[in-house]
């Protein structure tokens, strides 16, 4: 369950970014999440666990820095021992935004879940502070996350995904990344056939799906965020299949949201905002 | 638009395959066809114009003289004169089905279009005889056909698809082949954009779309089709994106029918079929 919002507080925004966002030119959706996070000044936690490379944290200290960031964390854990460490935690509650970034999203899972960190993220997001995550950062953020599964397929198959637990920032979505570039359509697909509850979201390189406090998601960046809503499903044949059979799956609503469209979770009705001339 | 079927006629089955049939073991695809043909004692003429390969009608003459026709002739076109040729016309007239192997599209459209051998293909589908394809021979099948564009695409670009004039045996789908295998969802949706009228039918390979004389559409094989509707499409951004640059589409509706499911181009209402414990 995602943390509860305290009365009168308002949720933050959660951001999952699709990977390989622009860092040299525009950088259009890196900058977006800093500003949500109170642009010139902001105080900014970066986690850089995920990845396996040593220079990931410095190349996010650097970039909002340079964009005007009054401070950067660059929080790395190498044991679980070290996600319940005090000074780490007080920089979780004192930053205006979080951001975790990308590389290995069971890296995350099985070095924080459950951690006196990844409680510190639940509750700093639930009272207002802006989470966001690139590639297996973005995965992590909902309940239910994509651990695995195969690339390079449209059509869902019984072994197509394999689902973890999350952060648990909000268990309406599940997310998905590099979209378009890894082909993933199947993989997100097979995903909402095991319980259709949830509303998956396809988020390609480049491009954020920001997801506002009152749950309208906007998008940012030069790629698509693909909406797949499951809520009329007709039928699944996820429970009579097995291996690389193909899932049947009938009724299902896509949607592909570019920058300026939106999504509302709340009512699942997508509109083309500022794409539209008549603004419907 | 597609042929007229004359009053009291019943048009014939449209079978579209999404190429790489199995061809070895039980073959369910091509037998499948080959029972809509009539079975034992069928007549079928094979037409391997989109194929480069020497064999490729003889290997589906072979297929089908085992499976017990009474007779094949392969046709093969080299020039836009030969499709004009009485005896080649003639095979076509008497043939109880009429299959078209894989191969490149534009051969066959550039070879066929506007000729004597189009116009008995599509008279004779329209006076009840069975029309199949494997992939290019699939895509050629209806009025507007995927001439080519970009493969691996779960998100639709503006520059995703070509379109040219098929044999239009029907205009109610376009058919995009080696679905699931090349990740084409991106170019049927693209396909779509443009004008949303008709049925986006992606075929995997070894599966067939079956498109009965009600406009039912049965599926057979080991993969899956996947039907986008976009009757309900809310907003296209076509109009405004150029180049690389993600089309926004919003409403789209999607089935993925795996063997037993069936999809009704008239209702456009899926069904479980016999995948369905209820018969739903």
């Amino acid at each position: 369950m995602p943390s509860k919002v305290a009365e009168g507080a308002q949720r933050g925004w959660i951001v999952p970014i699709g990977g390989a966002e622009d860092k040299d030119n525009d950088k259009r959706v890196l900058r977006r999440f800093f500003e949500l996070c109170g642009g010139a000044g902001a105080d900014i936690a970066v986690i850089p666990t995920a990845s396996r490379l040593n220079d990931t944290g410095d190349r996010y200290e650097q970039l909002f820095s340079e964009m005007g960031a009054g401070n950067v964390s660059v929080l790395d854990f190498d044991t679980r021992r070290d996600a319940h460490e005090r000074n780490r935690v007080a920089a979780i509650e004192q930053a205006s935004g979080i951001f975790i970034t990308g590389g290995n999203q069971l890296r995350l899972s099985t070095m924080l879940g459950g951690t006196p960190i990844a409680q510190a993220i639940r509750a700093r997001n639930a009272h207002g502070i802006p989470v966001g995550g690139t590639s297996a950062g973005a995965g992590i953020l909902s309940e239910h996350m994509i651990a695995g599964g195969e690339s390079d397929s449209a059509t869902p198959h019984a072994n197509s995904v394999r689902l973890a637990p999350g952060l648990g920032l909000t268990n309406r979505v599940v997310i998905d990344q590099h979209f378009r570039q890894r082909d993933r359509l199947g993989r997100l697909l097979a995903a909402l056939a095991y319980n259709p509850f949830a509303i998956g979201l396809g988020v390609d390189e480049d491009t954020a799906a920001l997801i506002g406090p009152d749950n309208v998601i906007q998008v940012e960046g030069s790629g698509a965020v693909t909406v797949v809503d499951a809520d009329d499903l007709q039928f699944s044949s996820m429970a009579q299949v097995s291996g690389d059979a193909p899932v049947c799956m009938l009724g299902l609503q896509i949607h592909i949201l570019t920058a300026g469209a939106t999504y509302n979770l709340e009512t699942r009705k997508a509109s083309a905002g500022t794409l539209s001339p008549s603004k419907e």
